[in-house]
């Protein structure tokens, strides 16, 4: 696939939420103040490549209000394609963050199931329009959980990318705490995933989306991607990403892939001093797309992999980092030299 | 009234919301922290007659979360009593405020029609128990335009209030964005009003009540509370302010009431250098209940004005006075002389 | 005028500058944090239009550095085409401001005669393609001042919009400490506003291009006009505002104007707040263009007039108001009425 | 002792210090700006009990000023009763903090030797009523060593507390730079010690008070905790923490006690990224109330243990952690998981 | 006078205390940090000078500890010569500010009965070495209310200043709630005018020391200096301020002036957006000593008060201008137009 | 050379620079404001030399604005003579710093090279009265790099020394950014180095200069060294630091030194939560100069790299300690422990 879709857009569909933070380590009645980001977990990956110097769109739908004008001027801040977004009359998803330390955890307190973007629908998108020059197109499990309008939205923008021949990455992650409009989760991401390319997770999004029961040895996950490019045949090729945490402090991460004919995998990075958890994941996602446009599959995974790792370095939920940060860290430069 | 409810607790009911704020007076996208503060049209009374020696209750749904005990934390500190404070799966209601300047008008972007508070029912509120030993029940117009289960929960709360002869105040302002869940406003605040027995407002919200249209002339403001309780016979007085906005940073305020047999006024008020113009409407019904509670109406409703005057020096959304400063101000000092 | 040149762009000449400023009133020495906004006089007037909902583009230099890559992000996320901004091996120009308050004036120190502007040369611009689909070509009194180079950049660009039949807007302010490159700068702006078509200025600006002695009565500014055109052929209109300080709080200004064949005025507006004066010069440009294509003489005069008044009561450079809060304030709603 | 005192509240007696402190890592010159906090190692006990869910009073002074009213709010905030604090005209105690990092050490410098609570009397204290309904009384060595009126109003309390079979909780830290007013403060230490139940302290706070030379081996330890026992019979247990400091940023701590019968340790906790080192001991003092109040011994120094490690991961000088963030720690979750 | 002692030092004998306050207009339970700066009515009338150009020094004990090195480091910045400061084992004294704004007025708390101050002796100070090239010494009736030590130490350097001729600066206010100590402060304030030249206060201070009862007219402040003049043979003259105070937020202040054979005064200067009131009168008694030395009576008090007008649009307690500054004012360029 | 300069004065010659920073680990698009910092590291020496109780004089160039009174009141408040500091009208040079974290490393932008100090000229300085009362001069290879004119009055200064006995450090780091003007950079480094006594660098400095080729092994930098005093024979000792990067947060540092005639080196010292890495090099020259004058040379070699460590705990570009922390840490008291 390298180089195949360069100088081609990368469209990404999903909610752009608000986030808020107490400062430092604070708990929300500590302060007096909070910082605030957008994010969320498709924009994040676009953001992400538009740092990496990539064509990006976003389709989403925004608040018709002072908050949603922010979050429009906060993408177009990112470098990305505002075009195919909606302004609609109900407020703009957020969420607040007590950020954890060493062996606290961090919290999350949700606030997006009434949100704008909740309330898409496939009317208001025009994906044959958004999809005509696009190179990918990428979605999470997030999105169909958020409302069964945002599912059909996101089937058929599917569809179409797949009647286009556009590269198709699924993140299928499944969360248990949203779905709250009546249909049931895993059914709907293994049809999506059925309509997709590239499947970003591991052993226990296959897992959840098969009813299997894979371990996460090597072995396993071997044997559990094996069996999703038998279940869904559009799917190429699983890229994972194996996290140690020993503290929210400290992190360690590797990547690791089936190809569809061989596996590989990453060298651990080691985060000892993480500044910023959120979007991690993203981060891997964007780093991933960026690898199959212009390496192979294993500088790819590498990428992704240091992606990651950098974007623990980096506040708010997008990786702020260019393409020459990535490949230093590949490269071994992690020693922290100021650059004059 | 003087002194009767001395030492009986104010319950107030209604929602709690947190407002988000760039500081200074910066637009969304040149803020990345924002100011947070805990208010709600009716807790902010609370708050202020707290501040002001007095026993307070507020009963309201918060959201089961650190947003939620946050708000319980705000008003404990406020000195409020929380115990018929209740913790549901949702969201607490929020808004962003973007504050003007000058000729520039401050915005709002609300996000509270699916939170916490808009899912209250009577079921939850145990009227009987919180109205035992009070002495006033408050209520605005927000909080029936919310949800109509809000709507039902205000409702029996008055018929318990009213049955216990509870003094009853109401500050029935018609928001035209809110009552989106198919009622007549006008027709339901009537309603309330019919249950109230002081009513805080002016000839707009009389026109808007009895779909009448008197001006705002004295006379015409007597004609109109005249009507009210002839319209509404167990509404006993009409405290009214009267508001000279010159620009969003200097106002000029005074007060007039209707007290069932005469008709009185203050001197106005002049604030040059407004500092925070959320909750100044609040303050002046709070200090009107504590001035009920223990002056006559001419006093109380110079305290009532007094207080809305301090209230435009004080940031965030409650009256954080005591009432020795409002007697002050009362009394003519204005000048700023430094108390040490 | 009226509506000709709608839906063409707008392009706009000159530095990019880092303001730097510590917060409030502080001076340097009581200060450890310092706000930061990009402006510069001509980005200003695109941003403002960007705010305006019209198409811009900034053609400037800026440094190849991470401070030149965050002038472009903050020009994209005012919405402002980027794709002619150059970057340079030469820092970006930069000035501090210490904010004065009352009748102390507030102080700026620069730092850009050697930056990245200032080392822009004609090679580095495509006027011609730049300038294909524009209505409007802004230029200013300050960019000549910056170099030689700088200078010989611009006057190229006003041949070829000259050429193709572009409205220019020039605001030939003099300003005596910038000019070091060894030229007579009243005689380069002169043979600039002599390429150009509307001339925003007055008196002063005129007697000092022309040397001449005219007064500041209305008609010293009209005989001053007249002059104008007859030394300047190809300007057609003249843009004036008067401005009565009061302190540095508190600012009076009003516009006058020469049509070509009569004078106009508008009422005078106050702003007894003023939280920010930077920039109110650009955002009376910014709404005199936007007045010239939606509306007519007298009306874009009101708009010009009414949009610098707001920018005193917004932080920064750019003046980041909608259409809409300008026609409010020329209705006359001034009074701080909140927004919900 | 498991599930007895549930229930009942927890009294608290000590001083309620102001904490002044440069934000991040900061040197007092350095900063313009301070970061506050309400402390004070007794009401830290009291403040955390009350985020795990307990009724906690505390008992003090504060100034009759703004500051007491700002200590007195945030003690409501805390969630604990403040109907014993008394308002008496001298300033609030308070301390200043620079923030160690690393192999740099905290540095503390204090202002409380002729504050409001050392001028505090047995006569303002109504020890009868306070601990009418009580199940713990809680103790320092910072209390007696402030001043003789605050060392008499302690004892006089542990005198009633011990008529009425209140369990005395004893953290008697001896501070030598403190106890400046003429008493030796081992004697009088041993004398308060003499009339408490539990022992919150090792064999250094031992050998202080006995003047004896314990080493700190397990054994030593349990020789040191017998010594004690049969030295002050009316204590049962002691309860000790051992903490290996690696630097200010990175510390290791284990729990171990002596039940009167038998040793007991927990495993060690490692924080490799600290936020907030003061106020430790005191979540552990917390901890250890909590479970003794709901677990056995063993689980209840688990969970002392566990509260004191997370408390380095909370700003201030309060624990504001919940007992199931505290249970997760003991259950192994250490690995920094976002909670959604 | 007039210049008469240029090129001398100026020394200066007081407290430095720190301000502590929340930022904007908080009140402290609405905040989280605090601004802090340095300050103490006489060390602000050196830093003032320092500022104007001159020498000065400032007497004075600070703690031994970070808050007094940071003292100190704040001292040295303003450019005070520190050699006659001492640290000793008490804690610096400071205050708490709750900033008023229109009708509110401002509460201060304060903390310095026992601090390094309160502590000095006659003994710590070489009065002979301090004065030896010393214009001027500043003293205010701040200092002999705060200990009987610290009045011994300032009459001892009256007296040694008076030997050497040196001009003495008496701002005698008299502030009730200090002098504790058991005095008779109007008794010990005559005492210390009694042996100084210039008098800084008006009609109400003579009162006060004279036990007299003139009123506040021209008339009535020429003859309370012709009385200050005869009982105070060293006085030679009065200079008085008179302050309008329409707000907290928007004063006026005039100068006036017995100069021992004639009465004069200044215009009035308004301030209608006051950024910090703190510190007005140092500025005032700053501003009148530069005038001393290079000016005649009415430039001096001019300057003076000018000089006064300009501190109250400077944050923190040191008035941070220069006399550059101060001569534009009195040369009536109040309008706020920037320096570049 | 122990105790031999003591109680002379150390002088430091070289740029003052601002540091602009956005707060945290911000990217400058995610940031508002900037923390800034005066440093430069010759300053830096200055500075910390300051906070160690040695006199020590700055001579440089500021910028004849606000931004050059800040940067004197910055050297006044760190303690420094600021007697031999020019203003001229250039501004004054800065960098802007943004702080990497982890395997992130840190990133600078500068605006030097047409500052103050680029256009100092030896006509400016007076050497023979600077160098007076010196023991020391210190100086690095940036100065000589940023303009032709600051590498000649740096000679003269070097020659001045020279003839009166004085020590003068050398830190020769080549810089290959800088040295735009058109000289041999190796050249003019060696030269210098060869009026100087004590050099500060290793291997890689010694290779850059004498064109070698020795390795970094023990046995690599002992013939280094040899070889640098060969070729410089009025250098004495050779001091180097051993720096190993985990990460930008994570570094190990310890001390090797050739005195001439014996090889000294220290323990490894580890930072393993590195607060700012800005000015270690400077910190360990600060350190060994103190040490040098007080200690041996083994002791002085602790010193410098004890000081170096300890920098990494501090904010800003000057290492802000006392010798008497330096020595802890020395003295193996890295643990954490508070100082109360």
């Amino acid at each position: 696939m390298k180089n195949s879709a360069q100088h081609k857009k990368i469209v990404s569909f999903g909610e752009v939420l608000m986030r808020l933070s107490p400062a430092e380590n604070r708990k929300l009645p500590q302060a007096k103040t909070m910082d605030f980001y957008f994010g969320g977990t498709e924009m994040n990956v676009a953001a992400s490549l538009a740092y990496f110097g990539e064509k990006t769109q976003q389709v989403t739908n925004v608040s018709n209000d002072l908050v949603g004008d922010a979050a429009i001027a906060a993408m177009r801040q990112f470098g990305i394609d505002v075009s195919a977004v909606n302004k609609v009359d109900h407020p703009l998803g957020l969420y607040f963050l007590e950020v954890g330390s060493g062996l606290r955890a961090s919290k999350i307190a949700y606030n997006r199931l009434h949100g704008s973007f909740a309330n898409i629908t496939p009317q208001s998108v025009n994906w044959e329009k958004v999809l005509d020059d696009a190179g990918f197109l990428h979605w999470t499990g997030i999105t169909p959980a958020i409302s069964e309008s945002a599912y059909q939205t996101l089937k058929e923008g599917l569809q179409v990318a797949k009647e286009k021949g556009i590269a198709i990455t699924a993140d299928p992650a499944y969360r248990s705490n949203l779905w709250q409009y009546g249909k049931d989760g895993h059914e709907i991401l293994k049809e999506l995933v059925g309509m997709s390319t590239i499947f970003i997770g591991g052993v226990n999004e296959i897992n959840e989306i098969l009813k299997t029961d894979f371990d996460f040895s090597k072995e396993g996950f071997i044997a559990a991607s094996k069996a999703l490019l038998e279940a869904c045949p559009s799917i190429e090729k699983v890229f994972d990403k194996i996290r140690d945490g020993v503290s929210a402090s400290w992190q360690k991460i590797y990547g690791r892939a089936w190809t569809g004919s061989e596996y590989i995998e990453t060298q651990q990075l080691e985060i000892t001093n993480v500044v910023d958890r959120i979007g991690t994941g993203d981060a891997y996602a964007a780093g991933l797309i960026y690898g199959l446009i212009h390496f192979d599959d294993q500088q790819a995974l590498n990428f992704a992999n240091a992606a990651c790792a950098l974007k623990h370095t980096i506040l708010g939920d997008a990786n702020l980092v260019s393409p020459e940060e990535v490949l230093e860290v590949i490269q071994g430069s992690t020693g922290g030299r100021i650059k004059r």
